[in-house]
Formats: structure tokens, sequence, C-alpha cells
């Protein structure tokens, strides 16, 4: 089916804006074969732009994206969506600041999922981006909402836009669809570096009032105004 | 000595088939200088397509892949076969509903080998691929049928496309020689994430039903239609 | 503002320079994201080089360059300056031999700085370019002279040309800008190699006569004339 | 100065090779900056074709490779030659069957040179490359013949074709300039994969009679005749 020409537009500039971030993620080595996906909100649309099914990244194009409601239901393309779909939707239907959401099998972020552990906030890099540590999901199985349900319930109770699913793997949010690729970026490499930091001792603390600052700082005064 | 005309086609495409997959060997960091290789069966012919013996990636060509018969010797081509046709060749004589093989020495998949270690299922994507552990074949040298032999014995009892042989090093099968090379890719992947899981605690086990579940719905609901 | 013509030409210079080896650091994975920095002091001048805040690296152009004062102050350029350029300013105003600076979050390096550890000096390649352990900075909070202040007064009582700041991550000096680049490389190699050696068991220690005899060796005769 | 006539176009065949082989160390990761060397055998002559010290691997040309003789010394070229030419040249002036030799501070490889500690045969691969154990050369400063020394010394009594300069890192000879980087690939290699077998427990060990015959069928039918 195919929607109204007022939307045309948007949906062309999110299609295309999905389909060049997922570059980024065999580019900074998130994933290997087909296993992950970017998904973006249609600005002022109950929809999302979502990766198709088991498709190649070096075959993803704007045309290949498909279009999906907020119950993950298929509204435009010809293909199958990500299999993740129903994932991403629930977080958008629940979480109305998401633009984007971001699920890989980082392999760092994804061995801390595989025991249940949350990364400890030890990197002043790791207190701007996240704000504390960064933490664990439910174990739940794909095929309803368990996984949306898991990823939104831990999110709202931490600062962090990143979460482990248990056994599974990183997802990440963020205010628009750059900003969650940018969070699952930081994700593996915070889980990267405490990993390797961890293996011949312990991290040293920081402390609280010292992560807050460096927060608070990073999301308010980083980068270009 | 030359084939038939009728099948000329049909090899030229495995031929074309077979030589773009060996690209995927070194752009997924599965082997270095010219340890690794793919082979695929010629569809209803007891053939397979190969790499020549100790040559270097950037030099395969459709041109230079070799045809064997199902007991590795050289039916057609220029150039030695891989030295493990023999063990590619056993492979498809014995289970016929394989398409294609890949063997690597991908690091981490051969670390756990050299312990003769299997690997447990604890990652979804584990599941998904794999449906259960990794499992380790025999020790066995090169030469004759023993590779061949303790590949296939150790597939039959085992869900795994994949076996780690012992201090040597992952085969994978699928229905298609790109099935097999995916598998090679998820093998090293998985064998990367559970041992880096280990190295700082253990992994949280998968319930076998949940195991079932996954697999079941990645084998038969993933991807494209 | 604009300055004068009179440095115009050096500071195009450069810009061009900085430019240029800011690809240095995603090329030897330094860094992912924008979460590094490369500066140049501007020749016979109280100003610096340094990279615009939050850009990405295939968007740094030398126009996209920006210069400030050695009290970190904008000078010319259109954009907010990287957030670490005062710690930058710090380096140039109290050390006048120092012609580039280089801060990154390697991985490794990071690693033992999470810890408070400096990396001791196990290998003829740290003894050369080092001439000793790289020393670890005081925790500090981004926002005023701290961190330049700990950065300078690690360095003063080290030969190394590293410092590994507590739970934040390396900074780099050097003659020039490039050689400051050489140095967060080298540092980053060494922080990999110790700590993998570590992993399996102690280093064998070098004699401090050697490693003086490296040191002096590789500063003074290393390299063409 | 410069030599007849007679031996210009060897000079320049050999200067084409080894240039050539230079861009394989980055390329297999072996190196960073300009940590490393190829150097090849004149053959026919007393003389060595080697890296320039200092330079990048990406200004290397032919033009720029310098020819020295056996003691080290500069005969051909308008730069200093690599601050390793002594150590390759008492290789070739002690081990007439050696064509080419490699030196890299690669990391897994340096990390055992860094413990003193030989690597163990426990994989196939390096069966087949090294007939056995990866053995370390004794700690030796730069400037005289130790280096060459402790190289030729070690060799003498190891089927390997590569070395361990304790402290320090490996180096490779082969029959060829390739055949050394080949080695020196393959050194890396099983120096990471066994390093990362024994994180998780002790590989199994291969039978020596297996070693043997393995590395006897590798050196002898591998590849094209």
């Amino acid at each position: 089916m195919s929607l109204t020409r007022e939307i045309g537009a948007v949906l062309d500039e999110v299609r295309r804006e999905v389909a060049a971030l997922h570059a980024e993620l065999p580019r900074n080595e998130l994933v290997v074969w087909t296993a992950g996906n970017v998904s973006a909100r249609v600005p002022g649309r109950d929809l999302l732009v979502i990766k198709p099914s088991g498709v190649s990244y070096d075959d993803l194009t704007p045309e290949t994206m498909v279009v999906c409601d907020l119950e993950g239901r298929l509204v435009e393309g010809e293909r199958a969506p990500s299999s993740d779909t129903a994932a991403h939707a629930y977080v958008y239907a629940h979480l109305p600041e998401v633009g984007g959401v971001v699920h890989t099998h980082s392999t760092y972020a994804t061995a801390w999922a595989s025991r249940g552990e949350p990364i400890p906030c030890v990197l002043t890099m790791m207190a701007d981006e996240f704000g504390g540590e960064i933490p664990i999901g439910p174990f739940a199985l794909i095929g309803d909402d368990s996984i949306g349900q898991g990823i939104v319930e831990t999110l709202q109770h931490h600062r962090s836009r990143a979460v482990l699913m248990q056994n599974h793997g990183p997802f990440t949010v963020g205010r628009t669809a750059k900003a969650a690729v940018k969070a699952a970026v930081l994700c593996e490499e915070v889980a990267r570096t405490v990993h390797i930091a961890r293996q011949l001792g312990e991290p040293l603390p920081i402390a609280q009032a010292d992560v807050d600052r460096l927060y608070d700082r990073y999301q308010n005064a980083y980068g270009q105004r």
C-alpha cells in the first residue's frame, strides 16, 4: 500500500538517513553479516523506518527500507521488516522522546550481556555519554512484546541510553537515529575498555558527584550550538 | 581434461560464486595469508568447485578455481586443488543436503579447538544459527579420509553446522556455499564473544526449551521469503 | 575576528597540518566517533590550532580548524573549539619545548588509566620512545586548569612524552604535532602489548642501564638526519 | 657510490620486490608507524636491499630502498638504512640458505617475547609452518652484532623460521623475502591464537610424531609445484 503524498518527502528523507546510518554499523565493527539494525521515528506520525530482514549491508538503499506502524506491522515496502521490528516499535510507542533505536550484537557489550552484568561507570567518557552504569535488561524471547517491555522498563530507571538485554545484546536509543548510533558505538567502546581494564585488576571508581558533573556538562555544553 | 558443454554454463556460475565468496574470508578477518577455503557442490553432479592450493586471495578468479570429483581428484583446472579438498569431498559424498563447505583457522574458533572444548550456547545469536553448542571433532591428520570422517560423524550428532576440529580449526557447512560462509562468520563471532564473556566470569545459561524456540524461529521465519 | 595578514600563511600551513594529522587517529584505531583531538602551536605566537568540538573526522578540513590563545579562548574560526582546548593550551603555556599535543581515549591506554596503573617499561620499543614507564596523572574534571596542571606536573617528572590521566585517557606531547601523534600511536601499542604480556604471566624487566642506552640511541641516532 | 651496470637490472627487481613486500606489514597489522622492516639478499652478491630508517610505509618506493653490504654498511642509496640493518646483514652472512629477513614488533609475538616464553606447538597450522615451538632468542642491545648473533644461534637449533628476541620482538627468515613475510604473518597469527587458547585453560598437546608428519608434508607437498 502507499501513503499519501504529503508525507512522501519526509519519508524519503528518513529512508535516506536510516539507510546511510546502517553503514556506520560495519564501519564501527558493531556487526557481522546482517546482525544489527537502525530505525528512526517518522516525525509527527506513528510510523518508523527500519531495515528489511536478512539483507546485507552492502545491498541497503533508501528504497529497500521499510515503513511500519508502532505495533510493528508493515505499512510500506516490498520486503519483510527486520525481525527486531516489534522491539523497536514498542520503544517508540512508550518513550515519546526517542527518535531513533539501534540494535546490535557488538562483541564486548554482548559478552557483558551474556553474564547478566552491568558495566560500571569507571571512565570519564562513560560518565559523559551514559551518566552512570549501563544496565542489564531481562532475558526475553523474540516474537511478542517481551523484548520491547524489557528495554523500556530498564531505560526508565537509568540515565543510560543503552541497555544490555541478557544473553542477547545491546539496544540503544537517542533523540535522533544518529544519536542512537553514537550511543551504540560508545556502548561497545566502553564495554571493551572496562573489560580490558578488569582483566588485570579493578578500575578505580569515580565519585557519584563527579559522574553527575561530567554528565551534566556533556549533555549541555559539548559540541557546536 | 574438459567436461561436456552441457554443464559448462553451470560450472561457470559455480566458479564465479566460489571465487566471489573467498573474498568474504579476509573481509571478515577469518584468514591470514592463504589459510582458508570455500567449496560448492556442482548441482546434479558428483563434483565440487574449490580454491587452488597456496594461491593468494587477491589472485583468485573464477578461472583459477578447480573442479574435483567426490574423492577429491582433479577433474578440471590447471592448478593443484586445495590440500583440504579430500575433507570437503568426503563431506559432500556423505551429507547429501550439504551444498557448500568452508574451512578456516579463524582465531577464536581455533583457540577453542586447541583446547578441545566445545563452545556452550549462551547467546541468542548462537541459538538462532547453531541450535546449541558448537562441538569438537577428533584430532585427525591430513592425507586421507580422517578429517572428513571426523567432520561428518560429529555433525551427524549435532544441530550445529560448524565443527571445531581439535588443534586444527573450524569447518562449516550449509545448503549453499553462501550459507556455509555465513556459518563460518558467525562461528568466529560466537567463539570470540563467549571467550570474552568467560574471561571475567561465567555466562548465564539459556534454558534448552528457549534454545529450541529460538532455533526453530530463526530457521523458519527469518529473512525474506 | 581576523588575524593580521603577515601570519596568515603560517596559520594556513598549521591548519593543513593539524587537519591532516587528525586522519591518523581513526587510521590507527585510536578513536571512535569524535573522541580525540590533535593541536599544534603556531610558531612564534602564543596561539594554537585545534579541532572544533563534536565534529566528525570525515568533515574536518583546514578551514574548519579553529585558532585559540594559550588560555584556550577562541581567536579565529566559526566553530566552538574542542572541549579539551583548555588542557592543550595549558600545556603550551607551561612547556615551551612542546609544539604538538594529542588527546585520545585509545582502548588499552585508557584501561591502564582506569586502574591508575603506570605501564612498566618491558619492551625495547618502549625504552626507545618513552625512556621508561608511562606514568599516571591525577583524576581531574574538565572545566578549568585541573587537567592541564595534571599533565604538566606529571610530564615534568618523567622522560615519557605520554601521560595517562586517571579514569580518562592518554595525552601525548612532542616537539611537533606529528611527533605527538607518533607518541599517541606508540603509547596505545605498548599499552596493548604489555597488557597482553601480563595476561599470561610477568614480563621480564629490562635493566635501567639498558633502558637508558636504548632511549639515548633512539632519540639521537634513529631516522634520517 | 653506484654499482656496475651488470647488476643494475637485478637490483631494480629486488628493490621493487622489497618495496612491495613492505605493504604486507601494515596490511596484515604487524606494524604501527615505521616499526618493522623487510630485506632481501641480492642473488649472487654479498649485498642486501632494505628499508631506509624512520620512513613511513606510504612513502616507500623502489627508489627509496637502500643497498648495504653484509656488514650493514651503505653501498647505494641516499638515505640511512634501517637501524636494524646490522641484524639482517649478520643473518645473511651466517645463514647462506636465507634469502629474506623480516623484523616486526607484532603485538602478540612481542608479548610472548617480553615474558621470554617460547610459543608451544599446539596448532596444526603451527606444525605445518614452524615444525615445532617458536623459540626465544637472548636479550640483546642494538648497536653491534648481538642481535644478529642471537637470531642465528637460536635458529640453528630449531626448525622454526621465526625467533622471538626477548623483550624486543620477532625476526623471521625464508628462502625468499616473500617466504619471510609469510612466516612473520603466521608467527603473529599463532602467537595470537595460542595466547587466546591459554587464557581459558591449557591447549591439548600434539604428539611429536604428528608434528613431524605435518611439517614434512607441508614443506614438501603444499601449494603449486
